[in-house]
């Protein structure tokens, strides 16, 4: 093979509000690297296929002395995330590349070998059957304490980790009440087979749970005025789990003031990371879980984009909810 | 023994903001009654000797429409709380009276039999013995997860609930936070080992954990402005007990606008009521607890009054953390 541009999406300027798709980050080909004689000193060249775009990135988007759960870009080297590639030369077979075509590597720390026995896209490993998948899967298992009948109320229900919720919350007899930011996402919460799905910005999540509640259980995707609303109309001894809070990361935070539910509902809230659940239940989760992605029991749609430059554009679109299904950027093919 | 006054203390309006002494509940004289030939239908008389003034009463002086987890104080009658009362005649003794000298009850349903081996005077019971100490109790064994060396930071440190956690957490090799409102409380959280003690009117909650945390428990008595502060000063994986927010029984809530610091730092928040532990807890508490407090190992400190009509103001001096120790009500003597 002749020498090749390595693509790479280079973290260029610290965002206030929400990334711009311009500036941001920018792709960059200026780097040239042949793949069949770059030496290696020991370690393995991999062909990045698929690259994943998720909401907690805008959280590494920050200056690097404000400290943080995930470690900060560097400002001027690629960004990183979940990934799946392909080895070019070298023994080992890997994952999670960074965000260029072509990553050198010494050994297979926070790295899996897929065998991908069910024949899933590739593109599924960093979806549904990744780390999104994962943290629906792990965080249920671990807190959830789900019993048949109840009811659980799902934010950005249309997203990866909402949809998979979803889909094992139905699969365990729960109703389920689900909000997502669009028509069209509502209707796909209607296909997954959620009990009672809503536009959160056409129709008021508080007036949604005070007729449909009130809730056992609430996974949160997004914080601010959901929260406030699930708070209000909890059930006694409600478990929330809190996965994420996309309403306030790229905007003032929305003031929460009815804490107080909190102690009087015995109300249980679990923070939690999905890296921190992975000793506990991968093995479990790549044992079971691909299996029912495979079989078309667990649904998923993906949002694919074509190409490393399209990543600042991806980037912004996920921080707007304005993908639909779970992002990823096509970087090449096998 | 002669026909007797029966004073009580009925609930006359419902406050907006703090109690009023004078008007949110009234002392009345106007029943009589002979303790000696009162018909009792099968039940027993009580004689109150010591009652109990709580910061949670405030929640039960609402509209009875609004819904929470102890029932409403019914107008124009007594109010109720934890006591201690002594049997006049039939033969059960019993605990927990309404907020009169005389009761006539039934069974022993919602009392205990206090055996007082230990020799405490009656009014622990309803403090460091009763209530108060079994909300400190068995919460701290249910949600701490305390380790020796770790880091708690306890709100209204000097009252009854506060000053019970500081010195279990003590007596396991924490390092202890506390706040109070005021320096004759911050001294007593220094003579029962508070390691870092301080007057949250007079230095601010967030430069003093900055300084002295991260913070690996919080218990929260309070909530608002010291919540928010526990939240941004907590270690990664700190546990939230929340018993209590005394900041927004009586005014408006402070916003909560830092709740990612629940996400981002994998913080479990436990609400909880100490009715829902008694179960678990109860026997063991009875068991262990009243002897370290009568060995002098669990300090306690009590601010009595004599006489039920000094309940209105016993309650607003709770809700203002005016009371110098537990606050009581002495009612009558043996």
């Amino acid at each position: 093979m002749a020498p090749v541009k390595n693509g790479r999406v280079i973290f260029n300027e610290i965002p206030s509000g929400y990334p711009d798709p311009n500036k941001t980050v920018i792709y960059d080909e200026s780097e040239i690297i042949d793949p069949d004689t770059v030496p290696l000193n020991g370690g393995f060249i991999v062909k990045t296929l698929v690259i994943s775009i998720d909401p907690y990135m805008r959280g590494r988007m920050r200056d690097p002395s404000v400290k943080s759960y995930s470690p900060p870009f560097p400002l001027g080297e690629p960004i990183a995330n979940h990934a799946v590639g392909v080895v070019i030369r070298s023994e080992n077979p890997s994952v999670k590349p960074a965000f260029q075509t072509y990553t050198i590597l010494k050994d297979l720390t926070g790295l899996r070998i897929l065998e991908n026995k069910e024949g899933l896209p590739w593109s599924a490993y960093v979806g549904i059957a990744g780390m999104p998948g994962q943290t629906a899967y792990y965080a249920w298992k671990e807190y959830a304490a789900a019993k048949k009948g109840e009811t659980v109320f799902v934010t950005a229900g249309a997203g990866p980790v909402g949809s998979a919720v979803i889909q094992i919350a139905k699969s365990e007899g729960l109703k389920v009440i689900a909000s997502a930011g669009s028509e069209e996402k509502v209707a796909f919460l209607r296909s997954i087979g959620v009990d009672v799905a809503f536009n959160y910005k056409t129709t008021k999540t508080a007036e949604v749970l005070a007729k449909e509640g009130p809730i056992e259980i609430y996974w949160d995707n997004v914080g601010g005025e959901s929260l406030e609303a699930a708070l209000e109309y909890a059930n006694k001894n409600a478990r929330f789990l809190e996965c994420g809070m996309i309403s306030v990361y790229n905007t003032e935070p929305y003031p929460i003031k009815n804490l107080m539910n909190v102690v009087s509902k015995e109300i249980k809230l679990y923070g939690f990371l999905v890296f921190s659940l992975h000793e506990k239940y991968e093995e479990e989760f790549y044992r079971e879980w691909p299996k029912r992605v495979a079989s078309g029991e667990i649904k998923y749609t993906e949002d694919a984009k074509q190409g490393l430059k399209e990543t600042g554009q991806a980037i912004y679109e996920v921080q707007k909810g304005l993908n639909k299904g779970k992002s990823v950027i096509v970087v090449s093919s096998e």
